[in-house]
């Protein structure tokens, strides 16, 4: 109980498996803002799968999450096809702050991210956010608000930042002293993210971890 | 039926386990309000799990509370794998008094005790109260209303309050007759709470209870 | 059809088990109301069990049926533990008269009562009233009202009436000619109601009765 209080600081020194900064745009300016995914039950063969989702996310977004779930089950048994963790985990997805509402398509790569991040047991960069819309078959769409969520990016102490390819022209007028600091990393399909988020993962141990 | 009062008293002298002392804020001041979560059933093997809620609340504090059931339930399976508690126990999570709406994420530490305690069949110290929003990895996140929890928890006798580290310059700037009497525990993480409240503990025995 | 018609009078003169007598308290006096409750179905087995509502009850009594109902469950598994009613019967609980909307958490002991008395197949004292907010673990909460529930407990020819203990300074300023013929009884948790109305109940038959 209390007024709300948008903290909008990076929550996280080092950010554990399945946590991922995303970006948000608000009347007010841009808005870091994290998905965060737990295991909810220990891993077992005879577990039902499931994604519960919190954070007061708008239809946009849950329909997002959902999009982002099924994107990741896909490109898991595309590329690790041996692990299993999808068929049995129990998720949670969560966005805090709890008590501020959330909505927008613009998450769709974080929460495929945090998604993948957990079913391979790696986390992603602490320094690294993102922002774009995610379609089913792993193609990035077009988001608004480039400049401000550069500018939280920065204030909330990231490195680089991902960001649709279609934004591309968008970064480019963006002026010198707001990148400053900043990598930017323009994404067409999925697997520009995957590559440049985990790079360094050992793909055979990743394929047998569930 | 009748006019709702609110009591806004320690209804407990001492606590049984499930029983823990939130803070809420209110336009009219804080008031301390306790959650009080019971298992239904008896614990079976063939039991499903579930969590019922009442207590008139709203949106933010039942998301709150699916939160903190993800949460306590892996934690459970990190720190004391052989406890199957949460895979069968019926709970019923209830936030007195029934007629007074509550809603807000600042008691997401509180339910996550509640659930933890009746989980470890350990109560939790009577006179210790404790407020914050808590994310899925255990994240403790920045409240609103320090000073009239303060006052609240002052007024129904606690001697300690949890709050969040991120809170810690608003307690500095409390005056000392305020604080008079109560000391203030800054939490950043779950584990912090969890060591001040569960300090005495046997691992072994909470590890094998169910 | 015509403007609905409050009897407000005591309907049963010898109460089967599952029928108690609660009070509630409206802007125009005290009503005496009953909480009847029966099994749906003949208990067998295999049934999963249920508990229906009716009589036009607002949010906060409908919580209220549930707190009595998981408590009532907690309460019969500790004391009566081979007793398994709960887990097969299917309740239907009603509270007469079906057009007068009702609402508050004032039944909240009548209605574990209710319940406890159909468990145990023990009628309760045709004399007895009671009022009183329940919490899940059995604390019985401060209502509002006791002068006008008083008076109504008297007019419908109650000889005892069941309170919270919180009330207590209450009913020590009502008038004697109010209280005249009436026992009051302060009960501050459940146990005290229990002990009261069920005192002569065999405990080996309640054991073993489903």
């Amino acid at each position: 109980l209390g007024p709300p209080i948008y903290t909008s600081q990076r929550l996280y020194d080092t950010t554990p498996p399945g946590v991922v900064m995303g970006l948000g745009w608000t009347p007010m300016g841009g808005v870091s803002m994290y998905v965060e995914t737990i295991v909810k039950n220990i891993l077992s063969s005879n577990s039902t799968p499931s994604l519960e989702r919190t954070g007061q996310l708008g239809d946009v977004m849950k329909e997002s999450s959902e999009i982002s779930y099924s994107f990741s089950k896909s490109f898991l048994s595309k590329h690790f096809p041996n692990n299993k963790f999808f068929e049995h985990a129990r998720l949670h997805m969560h966005c805090p702050e709890g008590s501020i509402s959330k909505d927008g398509p613009s998450a769709g790569i974080t929460m495929a991210t945090s998604l993948l991040s957990l079913a391979l047991d790696t986390p992603v960069p602490a320094t690294t956010a993102m922002t774009g819309e995610l379609t089913l078959t792993g193609k990035i769409l077009r988001i608004g608000g480039l400049r401000e969520k550069t500018v939280a990016a920065k204030l909330s102490g990231m490195k680089e930042i991902l960001f649709p390819k279609s934004n591309l022209a968008d970064w480019e007028q963006l002026p010198d002293y707001v990148k400053e600091g900043l990598t930017g990393v323009p994404v067409a399909w999925y697997d520009d993210v995957f590559k440049r988020v985990f790079s360094n993962i050992d793909a055979e141990k990743c394929n047998n971890l569930w």
